[in-house]
């Protein structure tokens, strides 16, 4: 259908040059024109490198204007991005990398040298932004027109097990992903998103394209810092802020007995199922929250709760987006309401597939569905409540275990500030639950298990707890089980 | 790209089953799950009645519920729509349902009798929306997606020389169309927006889109009254208003004194060039007003003057929409700024062709752009102003003169209320420009000839004034000119 687009920067460049893109608290505010003008000035500075039209270049950066700049120029030449996690291990940076076909890497001035010399420099040439920035210009066709269906980005997804597989997005899942979102947000001329969420995943990087093609400023924070957020809510006009769980609960301590102002306007919450207790403390604190699902393959975004039902149906993630469909199967059949099983989702926003990994897709894509590998299952009113993910579902003497439920109820309970469930191996049981936690001062675990066996089915209820510091999240401080069960297999040895 | 999406109906039904679809004076209110309710039944309706997906079903009807519940049901079916101007002569009629190759003509009670006496039965079966009401509904797969590529409407140019032209818009079309208005406008969830002009024009058909699309209440006005449209802002939350010049004006005198409510959002002014005298008074009343340019063959508005610049660059069209682009083209070349030339456009809302003629296409479209007949110019900044149409353009002694630009100058002038210019025959000149002018009570006719001499180049002067009690207006309001040149001929024979 629609097929090109003229270049979004470049368009709204030309619609409200003036107007606000960026805003951060270390740098003056960026417009459209000055962005446009950067990105475009990186571009022929990259030409004058070598890159060309449709070559893979990998960016590992912190977030930054810089990263933004080179985010742009890159679409200007027609080149596919490569986002890198910076948390990434030397391995698995070399692994990404030779994977995606990655022919340039563009990094901080500070990392330069540390990636140099894990690439073989024949195959991937390493700049830092500011080597670039102090190229000549070559003169060069920079793209006017944005082809939807041409790849964008690729984004490897965590992968908890096996190699991770590189998600390609085209321009129109991106596109597709801001749209849909705007149907379901509304777009209101004061809005300021925050920008905390790495820009290296695809719920950052969904910001960078809502605010060129809505025109909206976005606020941007290197990293999640709560104090920085808060005030970027009290005293910077951000109107959404996009979070996960442990950043709500983190947000809502500071807020104390102030309430955000009235220009504020909801909490996008993201990155798994959070506990009913959560979002009751958020509704007593009068933050709009809006539950949401989605994934690196949806671009973000895919099933939202709507403004109208957030409070009705809490701890439901909602519908699907506006283009977008969803479906529960069970045993290949869709599953009755309250029926849990496999969450598939399909729409515009849903990515075509992995790079260069046929038996993956194979696996996940079916007949334009994706197949989520999340459990949940849909209300009467076709409702969404997501579960758990299928594999960190503990299967206990036949009875399916969903950890979040276990960790939902955990943190809960006073004392604890967060928990983590996962499977131990029992050999009476198969497996068995076994918490994490981080506790406060005082704790009583005799009361704890108590409370859990007053909440919890008698299999449901954790069989040790592990009382730990910290526990182990992604760089969008989604918590990561498949380390907390490495974690386990350490403190079982010893 | 996007192929697919979910019926919009369906979903907007599934999203906000109890928002509200339509408002109208004499109407309870329409849910979104009523209309979707209602239009499913007049669809398996239709379905007995004998229609099949990728018919042609005509629909002849003034603006009513029974109206877009059809135009909903038979998206139901996949049926193509071709809307009909209820201001149509018989043979107008005829022509338009046979090259439309019409199998169906759904139409109100009471015109029923005076179609089929028009149309050959064999051909077109003409139902009434009672007649379908009243059939047994078929079970009947309903369309649950739709595909963007497939037709969804015919409509015809009005066409001022030579036969009409179909205009084919899909799915595909009339969704940029609103997602492209989104983006300009913003969408704020406390808009509704008026619908008075007809529902068979693009301009009104596509409130009917925004509606679902957005989850947007739309306020339905039988047709274009003062008194309701005032009351409409007034007192029942009507937000957006579409608007040509003529119901601008009238408006304004209506409001007198008073203020519109501080949620009135915008007046959308289209159907031609407006003029400065009247963006003046709309400024001294604080109407924002935004100039649009769009036809049918557009999908409804493609440029539009962003809030921002509403004041800065009065008169102006604006820009692009941000899918679209433009151009101005003189003599096959890039018109400089200021240069008069044909307007271009170009965008995901601009239709593919008008249907079954080939001729009229190779005409119109070249490379993905359509050629829109209109005069135009930018500005230094890329701002468009329209100047008018090239079909209505007065060449006199070798000089272009733009009616419009006459027009404005008459209507800026006390006791002139409205005015029309079109090109008279002259032995001399080859054309002059004569003017047709409502007036009010007193006017000093020499008076006006003075004004007329200070205002305008010597030979834009009207070379003489038909005094008259209405100017010839499509149902829209837009003025007419080749009638008013049809008048000219009877008055210089008479």
């Amino acid at each position: 259908m629609i097929e090109k687009t003229p270049h979004w920067l470049d368009k709204q460049a030309t619609l409200t040059p003036n107007e606000i893109a960026i805003e951060s608290p270390l740098i003056a505010p960026v417009t459209f024109s000055i962005l446009r003008d950067r990105a475009q000035k990186f571009a022929k500075k990259l030409r004058f490198l070598g890159v060309q039209e449709g070559e893979h270049v990998a960016i590992h950066s912190k977030n930054s204007l810089e990263m933004i700049i080179a985010i742009h120029g890159l679409s200007y030449l027609g080149a596919v991005i490569v986002l890198l996690n910076t948390r990434l291990s030397k391995s698995e940076l070399a692994f990404q990398l030779d994977d995606a076909n990655a022919r340039y890497l563009i990094t901080t001035t500070e990392d330069q040298p540390y990636l140099e010399g894990l690439v073989n420099s024949d195959i991937v040439k390493v700049f830092s932004f500011l080597t670039v920035e102090k190229q000549p210009e070559m003169a060069s066709d920079l793209k006017k027109e944005l082809n939807l269906d041409d790849i964008f980005t690729i984004i490897y997804t965590s992968g908890t097990t096996g190699k991770p597989k590189g998600v390609v997005h085209t321009y129109g899942n991106h596109w597709s992903s801001a749209i849909a979102s705007a149907l379901n947000l509304g777009i209101d001329k004061q809005d300021k998103w925050l920008a905390t969420l790495p820009l290296f995943h695809v719920g950052g990087f969904s910001l960078l394209m809502k605010s060129v093609i809505y025109g909206m400023p976005i606020y941007l924070l290197e990293k999640f810092e709560v104090e920085d957020i808060h005030q970027a809510i009290m005293a910077k006009g951000v109107t959404i802020v996009s979070v996960v769980s442990v950043m709500l609960d983190r947000l809502m301590e500071k807020l104390a007995t102030k309430s955000y102002p009235e220009e504020f306007r909801c909490m996008l919450l993201g990155g798994g199922p959070a506990s009913a207790y959560l979002l009751e403390k958020a509704r007593k604190k009068h933050i709009p929250v809006f539950q949401t699902y989605g994934m690196t393959e949806t671009s973000s975004q895919v099933v939202t709760l709507s403004p109208n039902e957030a409070l009705r149906k809490i701890g439901s993630a909602g519908k699907a987006l506006f283009t977008a469909q969803m479906k529960v199967m069970n045993d290949k059949q869709e599953a009755n309401p309250l029926e849990i099983g496999e969450i598939f989702v399909k729409g515009p926003m849903v990515t075509k597939g992995y790079y260069q990994n046929e038996s993956a897709n194979q696996t996940v894509l079916r007949q334009g569905w994706l197949a989520t590998g999340d459990l949940g299952y849909l209300d009467e009113e076709g409702f969404l409540y997501v579960v758990d993910r299928r594999k960190d579902l503990i299967i206990s003497g036949g009875e399916n275990v969903y950890p979040a439920e276990i960790e939902n109820v955990l943190g809960s309970i006073d004392g604890i500030k967060e928990a983590g469930v996962v499977g131990q191996k029992d050999p009476k049981w198969g497996k068995v639950p076994v918490a994490f936690i981080i506790v406060e001062d005082k704790l009583n675990l005799d009361l704890v298990k108590q409370q859990c066996r007053e909440l919890l089915a008698k299999y449901k209820v954790p069989k040790a707890f592990y009382i730990v510091e910290s526990l182990p999240r992604n760089a969008s401080n989604k918590l990561l089980r498949h380390q907390l069960v490495k974690q386990l297999d350490r403190y079982i040895k010893e």
